[in-house]
C-alpha cells in the first residue's frame, strides 16, 4: 500500500486512477481548500472518506507535506520475469510466455492479458518503460485475468529475453516480415514476443528473437491486428502445434 | 446525413457522439438558451457553428421546432447482409463473414472490425437490436477497419444466417462446447458466428448453425476470450486452413 499525500495530489489519483484509491483521511478541525470537490470525487469512486485526527494524518503522511489530506492507494505487483517460468514447472506444462514491446494502450495491454489467460499462458513480460503498466483501466480491460496471472516486468526487455533463452526458452517474435507461424515448431518452451500498436519489433528486440514469425492472413488482408488480437492468435497457435502433437 | 434539432438534442449529440456532428448552425438572433455550453461543447469537439439567417435554420429542421439550434450528423451506413457475398465475389474468394451477436461494447465492436479487415473478412453482420452499432467510440477502435470493411445490420440474424446458408455459406457457431474448430473443415465459403460477451452463443442462434466449434486452450485455460479475440482467432484458423490446402 502506498500514501499519496497532499489535496492537488489525492485530487490527482481520484481523478486519474480512482479504482487504485483505497481510502482517504481527512485531517479533524483542517480547513482543506477544495474540500467539496474531494467529497464528490471520492463520492463518485465509491472511495471512503475518514475524518482522523491530524496526527494519524501526519503519521500516514511520513513526515511530509500533507495539507490534512491523505490517501490509501494500491500499488500494482509485479513477479520477476524468470518466477514465470515457475507458474509453467508448477503447472507442469511448457512454459507458455507472453512479452510486450511498448505497449502503450491500457485498453490493448488489459485484452493482452485476457487472452493470455484464457489461452493458459503462464505470465506476461512487459518493459519498466514506455510502456504502459497494470494501471487501473489495464486490470479493468483485462476482465479480471491480473488476478489470476503473473505479470512481470524487465528493466531491459533484451536482457530478459536472453535469460529466458539460457534457461531453454525459445523467443519468437512476431512480425509483418516473419516466416508463417504454422509453418514454424512453436511446441517447446515459449515466449512469445509482439511489439508496439502496428509497428512490430524494435530492431533490437528482433535481435534477440530465436525465430520471427507472421501471422498468415486470408486474401487480401490488409490493416494491422492490434498488439492483443495477433497476442491471441499466437497463443492458439502454439496450443494448436501441442495439441496436433499430443 | 441527418438533422438534429432543438437545444437539447444537439447539446446530448454533442456529449454523446462529437464525433458524428458535421456541423451546428445557431440562428442570427435567436435567443437560445445555453448558448454557452452549446460553443463550449462545439470547441471542444472541434465542431464549427455558425450563425446563419433563421429562415436557413427552420428549412434544415424541415419545419420542425428547432430553438434556433440545428445541428448536421454523419449517419452510419449499413450494407445488406447478402451484399456481402458480393464483396467476396468481386475479391474472387471464398467469402469469409462474421457475424457477432449482441456484441454490446464499442471497443469490442471495434476490436473486432480491425481484426476481420486484418485478416481479409469479407465483411460483417451485426444484429439491428440488442446490440451496438457503428457508434464513433467503435469506429475509433476499428483503427481505419471501418472506412474499408462493409458492416450489414440483420433485423433477425437467424433468418439472415438462413439466407446465407441458402446461398452455400457455411455458418459456423462459436462456442465453450464446440468441436475444436481446427478438426473441423473451414476451407469452404464461411461465415463465423460469435455470441456476446461471456456468454456464448443464444440457443436460438446456435439451432441456425451448421456446425459450432470451439478454441482448445492450451494447458489449464480458464477465464474467458472476448468476442473480438474469439473472432481473431477464428479468422486465423480459417485463413490457415485455406493455406494448408493451397
Amino acid at each position: 500500500m502506498a500514501v499519496v499525500y497532499g489535496v492537488n495530489p489525492v485530487v490527482e489519483v481520484l481523478t486519474a486512477q480512482p479504482g487504485t484509491v483505497e481510502r482517504v483521511y481527512v485531517a479533524e478541525g483542517a480547513k482543506v481548500h477544495d474540500l467539496d470537490r474531494l467529497y464528490d470525487l471520492a463520492r463518485r469512486s465509491g472511495v471512503r472518506i475518514e475524518r482522523v485526527p491530524r496526527e494519524r494524518v501526519a503519521r500516514l503522511a511520513g513526515g511530509k507535506v500533507h495539507q490534512g489530506v491523505v490517501a490509501e492507494v494500491v500499488e500494482a505487483t509485479y513477479a520477476d520475469p524468470l518466477d514465470l517460468l515457475d507458474v509453467a514447472a508448477a503447472a507442469g506444462t511448457q512454459p507458455l510466455l507472453l512479452a510486450l514491446d511498448q505497449v502503450q494502450d491500457p485498453i490493448h495491454l488489459g485484452a493482452a492479458l485476457r487472452s493470455a489467460h484464457a489461452m493458459g499462458g503462464h505470465g506476461v513480460v512487459i518493459p519498466k518503460d514506455r510502456a504502459v503498466g497494470l494501471t487501473p483501466a489495464a486490470v479493468k480491460a483485462s476482465a479480471g485475468a491480473t488476478a489470476h496471472l503473473q505479470v512481470a516486468r524487465a528493466t531491459n526487455l533484451s536482457r530478459t529475453l536472453d535469460d529466458l533463452k539460457e534457461k531453454g526458452v525459445w523467443v519468437i517474435g512476431a512480425d509483418m516480415e516473419g516466416e508463417p507461424c504454422d509453418r514454424v515448431d512453436l511446441t517447446g518452451p515459449i515466449c512469445v514476443v509482439i511489439g508496439s500498436e502496428g509497428k512490430g519489433l524494435r530492431p533490437l528486440t528482433r535481435q534477440h528473437c530465436d525465430r520471427v514469425v507472421s501471422i498468415p492472413m486470408h486474401g487480401a488482408g490488409v490493416g494491422s491486428l492490434s498488439a492483443s488480437a495477433a497476442a491471441s492468435i499466437l497463443l492458439y497457435e502454439v496450443a494448436r502445434q501441442r495439441r496436433a502433437r499430443g
